[in-house]
C-alpha cells in the first residue's frame, strides 16, 4: 500500500482493511466521546472481526484497570474482551515485569485505582494512590517526611487527587532510593474526564515530577513504543500489518509511526482537519476520515 | 579584579569589598537555614553598612510577601528594612507593574498569600491562591468548569495546597483566555519548608502548568534576570559594581552571572565543595568560602 507524507483522504477503506491484520484501537474520541457511542461503531467492530481482523484497544486512561474499563465497553454495548484491552495501567504492570522488577521491592503510585488493581494483579506490592489523597505535610521546624526506602519505582499517571504530599513523597523516592525508578503511564496536555470540556492530563502530574526531580520518566503509555512492542511479540503480528486508529496526532498516529504502522486519523475527537493540515504540524497520518464508521463503506 | 575560570576561594575578602557597591544576598542557606541564623551574619551586615555598602536581599521564596517576609528577618534579630526585600512574590508584582498589566484584568494564582499580598498592594485584583486550596472537581457527565475570562496572567509559585482544581482553573485560563500570560516565580527543584530536609520546591507546581498547557512560563525569579534590570534601574548601579552571593549554583550564581555581577559561593546551605568542583558542574562562580562572615575577615 503506498504511503505519502501527506495524510490522505480514507477514499478505499476496502484496500486499507485487507492489508491489515491488526486494527489498534484509542478509544475516547474514537469509540466514544466521554460518555456517548459515536455512531455505527458497533457496526463497525463487528464487521471487521466478521472479516477475521484481530482488534485491539489500547488507551492511555490509566484511571481504570482493564476489568473496570472492560465494564465500560459493556455499558456501551461493545463486546470487548478483558484481554483485548490495553490500558496505561495494565501497561505500568506489564513493563515491570517486563524487567523482572522484584517481588520484594514496592511501588509508589502517584494515580488513580487502576494503577493499584494491576499492579496487584501482576503480583507487585504497591502503596500511595488514593489512599494519599486526603494527606498534607506538617511543617513544624525539624520535620522530615519519611519514606519507605524499598520503594524500587514511583508510578505517575492521572490523578484528581494530586496534591504537594504525593508530590514530595515521590520526589524523596526517586531521589533518595538508589535506582529508583521514575515510570509515567503517558505525558498527555488533556483528557476527557466529560465530554464537555478538555481537562488538564496525565502530563500535569508527569511534569511536577519533573520539575521536582530533574529527571525525565520512562513513558509505557503512547506515542511510546512500548506497547506496540509487547503487542507485537505477544500476538507475533509483523507492525507493517497493524493499523493505529486514532484521534490525537501525538500520542495515537506518532504511537503508530513511531510503531512502523499504517495510521487512521479520525476526526471524531480533538483533531480537527485544519489542525491536521495546519502548516506547523509535523505528525501526517496515512489517512483521515471522518469517524470509524466509514471504514464500512466497503 | 581578576576573574578565573574556576571559582577561587575567597582569600582576600577586602578586595572583593572595596570593588563592590551593592551586596545581594540570598536567604535561605545563606543568611539563616530554616529558622536557625547562620554564625556571624549579623556582625557581617553590619560591618557591610558601615562601610557604606548598599544591601538587598533576593529570595525565590514566594509564600510570604515583603513585609512577613521582614518579620522572618526581625524574629531572628536582623535589622532590614522592607524596601531591601526583593521576594519573587514581589517580583510577580514588579513584573506586572513594568508591562502595564490592565488593571481591569485579574490574575489567577496558583501559590501562597505572599503573591497575593503583593498583587493586591501593586493595585491589582486576583483570585485563587489559599482560598482554591479546598476545592475539587465534581465530573458528572457534562461538567464544565466555568472560569473567569477577565484572567490575563496566570502566576505560579510554590504551594503547599496544590491540587487538581488550581491545575485545570489555571490550564483553563491559559488556553483559553486570548494573551493570557503565564509567569512562574520560579523553577527550583527543591526549597527548604524544614530545616531538616529538602522539599519538592515550585519547580513542581511550574511543571504540572507546562505538562498540561505545553506553554514555557516567563520566570521573574532568579535565575532570570528580571530582578537584577530591575534593581540596577530602581538603584542606578552598574551591575559590575553587584556582588551576588548565595548558596546555589543553578539559581543564585547563575543569576549573578546571567547578569554580568560578581560572584559568591557561601558553602553553608545546599552546594558542597565537592558539588562545585565536579567536573559536570558547570557554573562556576568568581569565588567561593565557607560562610558570609568569612566577609568579616578584613
Amino acid at each position: 500500500m503506498e504511503v505519502s507524507e501527506s495524510a490522505q483522504p480514507l477514499n478505499n477503506a476496502d484496500k486499507l482493511i485487507d492489508c491489515v491484520e491488526t486494527f489498534i484501537f484509542d478509544c475516547d474520541g474514537v469509540l466514544w466521546k466521554g460518555e456517548k457511542l459515536i455512531d455505527g461503531v458497533p457496526e463497525t467492530l463487528d464487521m471487521l472481526r466478521a472479516k477475521g481482523k484481530r482488534l485491539v484497544f489500547v488507551t492511555n486512561n490509566s484511571t481504570k484497570s482493564r476489568k473496570q474499563y472492560g465494564e465500560k465497553f459493556k455499558a456501551l454495548g461493545l463486546h470487548v474482551t478483558e484481554e483485548e484491552i490495553f490500558a496505561s495501567s495494565f501497561s505500568v504492570a506489564a513493563y515491570l515485569k517486563s524487567i523482572d522488577f522484584p517481588k520484594d521491592k514496592k511501588v509508589y503510585v502517584i494515580g488513580e485505582e487502576g494503577i493499584l488493581k494491576e499492579i496487584e494483579l501482576a503480583g507487585f506490592q504497591s502503596l500511595g494512590g488514593p489512599a494519599d489523597g486526603g494527606k498534607k505535610i506538617e511543617l513544624k521546624p525539624g520535620f522530615v517526611m519519611e519514606h519507605d526506602e524499598n520503594v524500587g519505582a514511583v508510578v505517575v499517571g492521572f490523578d484528581r487527587n494530586f496534591n504537594y504530599y504525593k508530590v514530595q513523597y515521590g520526589t524523596l523516592c526517586i531521589r533518595e532510593n538508589p535506582g529508583c525508578l521514575f515510570i509515567a503511564t503517558n505525558r498527555d496536555a488533556v483528557t476527557h474526564l466529560t465530554d464537555a470540556q478538555e481537562w488538564a492530563g496525565g502530563g500535569s502530574m508527569v511534569g511536577a515530577l519533573v520539575g521536582s526531580t530533574q529527571c525525565e520518566p520512562l513513558v509505557v503509555g503512547k506515542p511510546s513504543t512500548f506497547m506496540m512492542d509487547y503487542l507485537s511479540n505477544k500476538f507475533k503480528i509483523e507492525k507493517s500489518q497493524i493499523c493505529v486508529v486514532g484521534d490525537r496526532l501525538d500520542t495515537d498516529i506518532l504511537f503508530g509511526k513511531n510503531g512502523g504502522c499504517k495510521t487512521l486519523l479520525v476526526l471524531s475527537g480533538v483533531t480537527s482537519l485544519s489542525m491536521l493540515q495546519d502548516p506547523k504540524n509535523a505528525i501526517q497520518p496515512d489517512f483521515y476520515t471522518n469517524s470509524v464508521s466509514d471504514l464500512l463503506s466497503v
